[in-house]
């Protein structure tokens, strides 16, 4: 399927404002992807206005792509809608703890992977922001998300304004077992990475951090063990507050 | 996108076996899907041996679909091979915590969404099994899975053998809000559940399970709070047991 293949991530954009009824039809084919129990356990923030947009950026820590992009669209697992409609409805919500939050996370997601395909088939591109669930408490905060829901991921949404060549997957029987899952081997890794390990682009992200080994800039640059605890402990005292492991 | 807003889930598949090239096909185009600073920290496992899916099946509680799938999907976060890959490079891993299996969890979705996408473009169907975060600890011993991987979803696949309709969703503007969260009150709430409510299948649902209201199909039969609770504790267990909350 060309669409999904040629999928690149666009972290520049075009100054260009999207019109209403595109991003209304994106998030339409959203929620058109599978949900658990049809329930529908999420919201989706779309923030556009400058002043909020620059509000926003700082808690994806001034990524470029989080400054300049047009729309962000914010995705969180969201029982408050669902456990509301139980409370008026005779019905006593049982929706406070982790599985909830789980069941909704994964319902968020599968609703923007969909928004992201739908985009890049109208001519938009797309940058999923990963420091969604490092700063929650924080979008929490500045989007009034109440109790019982929780931001998962960001994906920032505008007309491209660069054309990125695809990037470098480990090939693809290095993600897939057949029946049982086989661990790997050092020789196996080594297959596996190899061809990353080779580009240019890579061997200069090396260089450029000063470091031995490709692995080692994402150890000790990119995805520190000490930052991942810092974000592990604040995610979960945010989803504490936010009701979810009760 | 016609594709996606037509897409319905498939419960009863044709007796006949998906090709291994199909199969191949749309997990390449899974793995064509965003993924955290490009580490695809995830994996899939296929099963489609007879015996296998046998014992499989009860860990999604017998539901038919995964009884009579001929392939089913397991998807998992896994820090397993990345780490390894580290600490054959020099590199100290510090992916044994929350934050990294939430990371990786979002990666394994938005794989999930891609390969059910084009699954579907291919002429396939397929449903999502929610029972298998239920039963984690139970699928990674089936599947040998290792410390640092934990299986989210499962995508049962096949040709259709059934053509149902579209299933009911809340109006658009039910699930979006724009620059902030605006929270529901009462009227807002039966307003946006009125047509699910006013449904003949939901009425019959009601009546089925000798409730009120159809809410308490939901609290009290399908996903109720005891067993929420429950399920809870078990994944927060095998989280910890997986390595994930170091």
């Amino acid at each position: 399927m060309e669409l999904l293949n040629q999928h690149v991530t666009i972290r520049k954009f075009k100054n260009q404002t999207v019109p209403q009824k595109l991003i209304e039809s994106v998030l339409y084919s959203g929620t058109r992807a599978s949900t658990t129990g049809n329930m529908q356990v999420y919201s989706v923030i779309v923030t556009q206005e400058e002043k909020r947009r620059q509000e926003l950026a700082p808690l994806h820590f001034n990524q470029p792509v989080a400054v300049n992009a047009p729309v962000l669209l914010t995705f969180a697992a969201d029982f408050n809608r669902f456990s509301k409609w139980c409370q008026f409805n005779s019905a006593e919500p049982g929706y406070n703890n982790f599985i909830s939050f789980i069941t909704a996370t994964i319902d968020a997601l599968l609703v923007a992977q969909n928004v992201c395909v739908a985009a890049e088939n109208n001519g938009l591109g797309i940058c999923y922001l990963g420091t969604t669930t490092y700063n929650a408490g924080e979008i929490i905060t500045l989007l009034d998300l109440p109790k019982l829901t929780f931001p998962v991921t960001t994906v920032a949404l505008g007309y491209p304004d660069e054309n990125p060549g695809l990037t470098d997957r480990i090939p693809l029987e290095g993600v897939i077992h057949y029946e049982k899952y086989v661990d790997y081997n050092e020789t196996r890794i080594r297959e596996l990475y190899a061809y990353k390990e080779s580009l240019d682009s890579m061997k200069q992200f090396v260089t450029e951090n000063d470091k031995e080994t490709l692995a080692q800039v994402f150890t000790d640059v990119r995805y520190k063990k000490k930052d991942n605890e810092f974000f592990s402990e604040k995610m979960l005292k945010t989803l504490k507050d936010q009701g979810f492991m009760e």
